[in-house]
């Protein structure tokens, strides 16, 4: 059960994308024309592409040749074929070969080249791809590509693996519009990879600049949620921009890159209070810090400690792990310096429980279901946010029993 | 319940050293007179002394205070006073004071200067410290000192906290007794501070050997073992031995560093089986790595994966989470060279499934409550180990309701 109920997104697509999906049956035969797992995303106007992608050093296939072509050649890209139920990962020697045709197989059926086409997949590890089925569907999905609500809706439900919902974000202003779709609830589902995000916009934007935008979008957002610490061998974000040579105004810009960050956040947020296991969330805020890089540190040693994943499931205002998962994190801090507020409750001053603080309060703040925690370093004047949850039977549960 | 019953150890003290042990009721008064929670040991021949302290930035006052000392004057020192019950950490401003006092109060009770007793705390985090307890019940130790097995037995059992028995190491050579005892479950308790170890020997040694050669021996040791990953405010391991001006023979002390070694191993051991919710125990061994940094570095990353402990709870020979834990620690690994065994099956091979593996070979494998698996990255000759156990149901059973 998620955390909270999605809040209704309304859909707002741009224009010049049309998105379509199919069912292959990718992860059992038996689901072919039952459940979307094939999707495919075209643009019919010039457009600009641009990805961030895992850093984890086994990555799979589609992982290593989409950030090939866009190091090539991000202005030719004009499509992207993505896929739910197998990962292609680990699958075996045939994995290069299976991204490869699946791609082809998109190109062809959208009268493209294979190099214009980047892939995406997602799901169980170390099974043979079912490059056939993918093969046959695609042709289908390009068959229903269209720019409805709709259609993107379909789209966000064709890459959903354990999702217990679709998830899209939109943000609409007077000269452009962004739309993004994405999937994931944590990378807790046994040989699952994690998330899948990807971003379309109307506005015209030269193709280093959306690159540069996306990368700091994706800092302040995907990057801050933590659900286990774990990275995957699939994650990636890919965004598509209507390509122009010369940028726009600068009041255009900034207010794109807010709004872009928005779409990130906003999808980022779906993804964590998705993660199947988490009765409660907790954002930790770092302040005080020397530098942006020691408040991520201790920000991200926090949120994934499992002793303070787990006091977050007891509902236990264990402040004395949170310090400790902060010293753990090796970032130069001073304990002397040290203060600590639950929502607006101060727990700790100059390092040592503060005097007014009684446990009640401590108590109730950790009973809800979401509620904010603040670090000051005492250093400096850097931040840093990151949303966690909780570590609670049913993650064990999913992890340890999935395949039982 | 502990993985595998301890193995009984022998017990064979080194000469010139004598332990004690009383009841202050330091984490309820109630219990005073009723459970041992106070140690000292005293040396009644010239020693030196070496520790090792946790990397921690929120440390405790009785680690500044110990590694302040043996900075200063290392060969001062003649004695250890430990107490469990409370970690005597973020307690409050007085934290500094009442690790003093403990210190001078056992100095008083000997017929010491404080500055040569060091301290060591365990227990639970941010309570006030009742230091007229613990001073009051230190001169009863002091009344009880002795040298048998049974003092050091009832020393050991002193500073258990969650432990569920004593652990304690011997190795005895021609020419020299190594004594270690231990208390520590992994982190794996609310508010408890991890591990502590004492070793003393009756071979003669310079301070900065001593110091050296259990600096090598911990490495070796109790960084190996990982129950989640989180350090303490409160880890430490202190070794005193007799004092010498010259080294000893070369066979003399290669004989002790491999003794020292051992000792430490088993200690860590015992450790690591007695984590309370652990039902099972892999070895991670890293081969073929190009340096011995990459090789732990690897192997770190495995053993803290949440994913990858998950799995074992549920007896699941899950290795795609075993290689993307390994991609994740972003330690130079290549895909395409990685080999993984478990036990001696060969499960990938080339950075993919090997041909000849299948499924019920692993679950027979991750069914046992002890194996070990081998990941060889194929680009050196390093190595490395570590031990872990499962993230399992009462691991979270205990760190989320302990208080309840």
């Amino acid at each position: 059960m998620p955390v909270l109920p999605p809040k209704p997104e309304p859909i707002a697509p741009p224009s010049g994308f049309r998105v379509g999906a199919a069912s292959a049956g990718v992860k059992d035969p038996a689901e072919r024309g039952r459940r979307d797992d094939i999707m495919l995303l075209v643009a019919d106007v010039p457009v600009v592409a641009a990805g961030v992608f895992t850093q984890n050093e086994v990555r799979a296939a589609c992982v290593a040749q989409s950030e090939a072509i866009l190091k090539h050649d991000p202005a030719g890209v004009r499509a992207l074929v993505a896929n739910s139920g197998n990962a292609n990962c680990l699958s075996g020697k045939e994995e290069e070969d299976w991204t490869r045709r699946m791609r082809e197989a998109a190109a062809q059926a959208l009268g493209l080249g294979p190099e214009q086409v980047l892939a995406a997949s997602t799901g169980v590890i170390g099974e043979p791809f079912p490059i056939a089925r993918v093969a046959a569907a695609i042709p289908e999905a390009a068959a229903s590509l269209g720019h409805s609500p709709a259609h993107w809706q379909r789209a966000a439900e064709a890459i959903r693996t354990t999702d217990t919902h679709a998830k899209w974000a939109c943000e609409e202003r007077e000269n452009f519009r962004i739309m993004g779709i994405a999937k994931g609830s944590g990378m807790i589902h046994p040989r699952m990879a994690t998330m899948l995000a990807f971003v379309a916009t109307d506005l015209a934007l030269p193709q280093a600049m959306l690159a540069r935008l996306l990368r700091r979008a994706v800092a302040e957002s995907f990057h801050t949620i933590s659900v286990d610490g774990d990275t995957s061998t699939n994650d990636c974000v890919i965004a598509f921009a209507h390509a122009a040579k010369a940028p726009p105004s600068r009041k255009t810009l900034q207010a794109f890159a807010r709004a872009l960050q928005a779409v990130c956040m906003r999808l980022a947020r779906q993804i964590v209070l998705d993660g199947e296991g988490a009765s409660r969330c907790m954002e930790i805020a770092i302040t005080g810090a020397r530098t942006k890089r020691q408040a991520r540190k201790v920000a991200e040693a926090i949120a994934t400690s499992p002793l303070v994943k787990t006091a977050l499931a007891g509902a236990d205002p264990n402040w004395g792990r949170i310090l400790a998962a902060a010293g753990k994190a090796q970032a130069g801090i001073a304990r002397a310096r040290l203060s600590l507020w639950m929502e607006d409750v101060r727990v700790v001053e100059g390092g040592v429980r503060a005097a007014g603080y009684r446990e009640e309060q401590g108590a109730e703040i950790f009973a809800r279901p979401f509620f904010r925690v603040r670090l000051d370093l005492g250093l400096g004047r850097a931040t840093a946010k990151m949303l966690t949850t909780d570590l609670s039977y049913d993650y064990v549960r999913i992890n340890a029993e999935y395949r039982t």
